[in-house]
């Protein structure tokens, strides 16, 4: 397994008991973020049910839950089982859930263990039947998802939802639970206060105690409109854990609002080859570093990324061979999946603890 | 862990054992490519080191040694680490390795173990000291590596290549063993023949043992340029081993000779939601497909893949909510990565063995 070769608690990453390419997790980021959202949330009168497929990490949802999250969100049962296997008890899939062993798996659980709270979302009666052909003794709870034109899944029409809602209500083994939306496709601010409306309103003339949203790009909106609602507001952000130098840096919220997250990423890669002048061929490729929604970032304003490659990276820039290299990255959920283990780290380098994944 | 839930030789992927998205390895196709690959470079003489790098799987290592492979190729020091946990005793890095714990790893295993041999690339003196100065008892055999401009590695010019040989013999702790070139990003068998005519003149000249090249999408005219040379040509292709349903079936030599590869990769999963219609959300994304070389292919000819989405792909076509759908995908090496287990299957799709992967 690449990165960690051995127990290197107290070791300092630079000092030969890595190899690199190298991903770390910077301690002091990841806690001011996980802080700074907890705060946010509860400041804002919100439930938050942090996005856990974003990282996949029994470390990083033990902080998140330690820092007052209402539950977690996953997006498959596949993570569901993982995350419940982390000892959550409150967990939330963000998608209509069709998957026959995942639903044999939540009402087993639920009937298990009557502390176990399981909630997923529902656009179609074909997704409700499905659900109560595999409810046990307890129903399982759903949010009837809205969505729009250009978006996702979720109802495109209102009345369809409420249709939907009222089918769920006189449906054996589900209960509806209230509403669900995914603001994060849309462009504007404009447009986010009007589809949240819609939600608001559906979820009040429902009076379903439940409206669930996205909230990675524009939790600020979020807090402002929906505060009032006599629901309860579960925000489901996920990427603000590490946050980033590319994607989410440009589109945080702290862009348009006061607070801060900071990139908690790092990716270190040695220099392989300088075969032309000005170009470098580092030792970090497609498997190591996200490049689905922008290249790495180098921390040196000197150095340009022009391209990556499966196990390399092209860099235009003045570099010598066996110089390493630091970036940061754009995109949380395609950064954490590719690495199984990763060093948390001081502000001086120190391994500190690991952030294992399973995903 | 996402796909497989608990032991499941001899059931069907269909049976509930598995949940979905899950990508599953079949058994003929990935038999007939390991056996075809050996066959073929047989016939030409060559000798084959596949890139493990694609794969990083204990079992396919062993089929690809049991198909008489001289021995594997990797990417990086870390990945020679791993595979050399598999039992690997003769391991190539197609790259100069630059990584202080990897060269003192690979000196203490070249040290304790006189049957073990790994061979890696150099392109400048720097690269060649660094090797030098981490050095056990016995030298690192190097090949010197020739590149072309706006290729990756490798010296620019036949006299540089020449004067690092010189280097590389006048240099304790390293040892020549030949010449190595990558032709994989030259676009014309025209321009491959002019660059293998380089790799072997400078080869001759040197009267260096072994010549290392590519061979994923040039493999037909290295086995007819570089049969009569007298040194040992060493074959490095990797992605042959799944072959593919996109960018390698555009690209495989078998195209223009005969002989075949088949796509041994196959990812099922739901759809999860219909909410406009010919409109599907597939409950598969990039976590779990490759997107980087071409999308996925879906194997009915009424679908059509639209975009992805960490978790989400995108589909036009009539479909039902719950229905099972199948994709071939496009580049192997993007595709192993996203699963720690995928299962082994008949053509009736049964289980019949695990390929782990250790990346």
């Amino acid at each position: 397994m690449k990165g960690i070769r051995s127990e290197c608690l107290g070791e300092g990453v630079f000092g030969g008991a890595f190899t690199f390419p190298l991903m770390v997790v910077k301690r002091a980021a990841l806690e001011h973020n996980v802080a700074t959202m907890a705060a946010f949330t509860r400041d804002h009168g919100m439930l938050f049910a942090p996005h856990a497929k974003t990282h996949m990490s029994p470390e990083i949802a033990r902080m998140q839950l330690d820092a007052g999250a209402w539950g977690l969100t996953v997006a498959t049962p596949s993570q569901a089982m993982t995350v419940r296997g982390f000892g959550v008890s409150r967990i939330m899939v963000a998608n209509q859930v069709v998957d026959p062993a995942g639903l044999s798996w939540a009402a087993a659980e639920l009937d298990a263990d009557p502390s176990f709270e399981f909630v997923s979302f529902v656009d179609s009666r074909a997704g409700v039947d499905l659900l109560a052909g595999h409810a046990g003794t307890r129903p399982f709870q759903v949010l009837v998802e809205m969505g729009h034109h250009g978006g996702r899944a979720g109802c495109r029409k209102l009345d369809d939802l409420l249709d939907l809602a009222a089918y769920v209500r006189a449906t054996d083994g589900v209960e509806l639970a209230g509403v669900a939306g995914y603001e994060g496709a849309l462009k504007t601010a404009d447009e986010v206060r009007k589809y949240l409306a819609i939600l608001q309103n559906a979820v009040e003339y429902l009076r379903a105690p439940m409206l669930s949203v996205g909230g990675s790009q524009w939790f600020d909106v979020i807090g402002r409109e929906l505060v009032t609602a006599q629901t309860a507001i579960v925000l489901r952000a996920g990427a603000y854990v590490t946050h980033d130098d590319g994607y989410y840096r440009e589109r945080t919220p702290f862009n348009r609002v006061e607070g801060s997250l900071e990139p908690a990423f790092e990716i270190w890669a040695h220099v392989l080859s300088t075969p032309e002048p000005d170009l470098a061929i580092i030792g970090m490729g497609k498997r190591d570093a996200p490049y689905d929604e922008g290249l790495p970032v180098p921390r040196r304003p000197d150095l340009t990324v022009v391209k990556m490659q499966d196990q390399h990276t092209v860099v235009q820039g003045a570099l010598k061979v066996g110089e390493l290299v630091a970036f940061g990255i754009s995109h949380p959920c395609t950064a954490f999946d590719k690495w199984r283990v990763l060093p948390l780290v001081d502000d001086d380098y120190t391994v500190v603890g690991t952030v294992n994944t399973h995903f």
